[in-house]
């Protein structure tokens, strides 16, 4: 119950250790064709460019930025935590101009303060955002910040790392343009891979860059001759076979069970969590309206000993919570309920466990 | 029998099925210290910087190159096959000047012709090649690329990946400055991990850098903040965990069979292919001193249609080799024999399902 990897389905741990067959192999290209259907049932997209980056999330975030943006383009930036920063770094790091619009840890990105930002820039090219942020457990309104988007003629892109498969995510009717995910989180999937999905426009813009993409293995022209399923795939690197046979399980689960289903899943046991653990006495870091059922990020309380209590957690109970990270390290912690870990089980575990340590104090 | 994914060890899917743990958690940071210890014997170096990136070989590729070369920086690159041009493009995406030395495909990389260039190029900073080129078969002599390298003030930067665990291949006795390799060649692992090493060399020279590293993801001054064994680690990005597990397991097998042994064991097996080929008629693409034992390069006799033997291969006897690839593409076949697919019963196979699909043209 931490914030990730979660908890990973047994019948996927099952699917990854199948043999691994060549990665041009007939049956595994048919394979990819169908979990390239399944990412776009998971995205709500019809887009062609959906895939899997064949690296964790951070190569996902590099792959929407390093493609898109080219040196000189201005790029605006929501900061609510870590990873609206580490965003920055990535704009800055492909020679674009990075414009920060920041929100305080724990609260959602402000649309108002975005439509600020894109009124004083009108040359900004982008509005980048994180829709769930793991590091405060903050949901963002990504259907509004998109209409934003499109309105003042920026493409967005969105960090869907935690939110993909846990919480509402619609990528066509919200006219996201580039978003990317993680594997490990609401998935229930090994951590490792990052699906990404680009709309038309998005790789309209690829299409006209002038300068080449900086990556040669995140380069998505390049990728695209082995993921697009007509004719004949070029190989471009050998892909992680038995990963993506996880990712296939993980989905084709994710699919059977129904994506509003899972949505529903995670936002009802939230409710039981959240309601043991304020009966314990214990804070949310977040305002009720802007909570993550997939985390849940609680202010430690006064006189508790983090790493002991987390310690202690994970020894004597098996059960990991999260550590506080960036401005919220050693004042929170984060409690996962992500994916296959987001179980009655687990959440009845969860309260009786820091009931009976907290109790020790 | 392919070029790589190779077979799979059961012990190794089996260890990567185990059930995921956080990237954080203590039982699997003492698994990457031990994994780190596996992967210094299997490159016989005491390099502390000696990590898996959390991506497949071209990632590794990148990542020698974004952190090393510096834009304006020349660097001579050996192309005798695919990879030494995909190092071209790397380098000049990084803005560095590739000056190439080219022999042919199936050749080794002649080290004349590098010391020539070495001359012609005094303010080189760099000298790359591939050690076991899997397009083509061609073993170089690493060894004596590496002692010019030296001579000439370059640090050298070598491809590995088909070559670790297959062939003799010593880090710091032949003065290796940086490295890349996969684990889904000769380590008998699941593909999408690459292990790379950097000398202290090539550590000082990534430190006394003027300009970032391009990318964020493979940006091993923030990596080693998490894979360094000293004191807290730091996250970075979430690790392939599960890949891991299967990658610890691949090189605890290594080790105990012995490095040496299973280089042995790799002309073992080749010698047998080779003979049994030969007396087929097959003949081979690259001349006998400099043939790798692990990719075998045949060229396709006359008459016999590539695509459809390769699949009778496959359907009706389960076996895969490789086509050829660029300038051999629909000229050779690939026979590989790596890690745990090196064994008595696959050459026996090989060449019987061979003998029988020849006789049918």
């Amino acid at each position: 119950m931490g914030p990730g990897p979660s908890d990973v389905h047994p019948q996927v741990l099952a699917a990854q250790a199948r043999p691994t067959v060549g990665h041009l192999d007939p049956l595994f290209l048919a394979m990819m064709d169908e979990l390239k259907q399944l990412l776009q049932y998971a995205f709500q997209t019809s887009n062609a460019m959906t895939i899997a980056v064949s690296a964790p999330g951070s190569a996902g975030m590099e792959t929407c930025f390093v493609n898109l943006v080219e040196p000189g383009e201005k790029v605006i930036i929501c900061r609510n935590g870590v990873f609206g920063d580490r965003m920055r770094q990535n704009v800055e790091r492909c020679g674009g101009i990075a414009v920060c619009v920041d929100n305080a840890w724990g609260e959602p990105v402000s649309p108002a303060n975005v439509e600020q930002a894109l009124r004083a820039h009108p040359d900004a090219r982008f509005l980048a955002f994180v829709h769930a942020e793991t590091s405060t457990g903050a949901l963002s309104d990504a259907r509004t910040l998109c209409a934003l988007a499109r309105q003042y003629d920026c493409l967005s892109i969105v960090d869907a790392v935690t939110s993909l498969g846990g919480v509402e995510l619609r990528v066509d009717e919200w006219g996201i343009d580039a978003i990317y995910a993680g594997s490990q989180k609401c998935l229930s999937c090994v951590p490792g891979l990052s699906p990404v999905s680009f709309s038309e426009q998005a790789v309209e813009k690829i299409q006209q860059r002038k300068s080449p993409v900086q990556s040669w293995f995140l380069d998505q022209s390049l990728v695209m001759g082995y993921w697009s399923g007509s004719g004949k795939r070029s190989y471009h690197h050998t892909a992680p076979v038995n990963s993506l046979y996880a990712l296939h399980e993980a989905l084709r689960l994710l699919a059977a069970e129904g994506l509003e289903q899972a949505w529903q899943r995670h936002r009802t046991m939230h409710n039981i969590l959240a309601d043991g653990l304020t009966n314990l006495g214990l804070k949310f870091v977040v305002a009720a309206p802007y909570r993550l059922p997939q985390l849940n990020s609680i202010y430690i309380p006064a006189g508790v000993n983090d790493a002991a209590l987390r310690s202690a957690l994970l020894s004597e109970y098996n059960l990991e919570i999260g550590a506080g990270l960036g401005e919220l390290a050693g004042k929170a912690w984060r409690v996962g309920l992500m994916g296959y870990g987001a179980r009655r089980e687990n959440v009845a575990l969860c309260i009786q466990a820091l009931t009976e340590q907290l109790s020790l104090r």
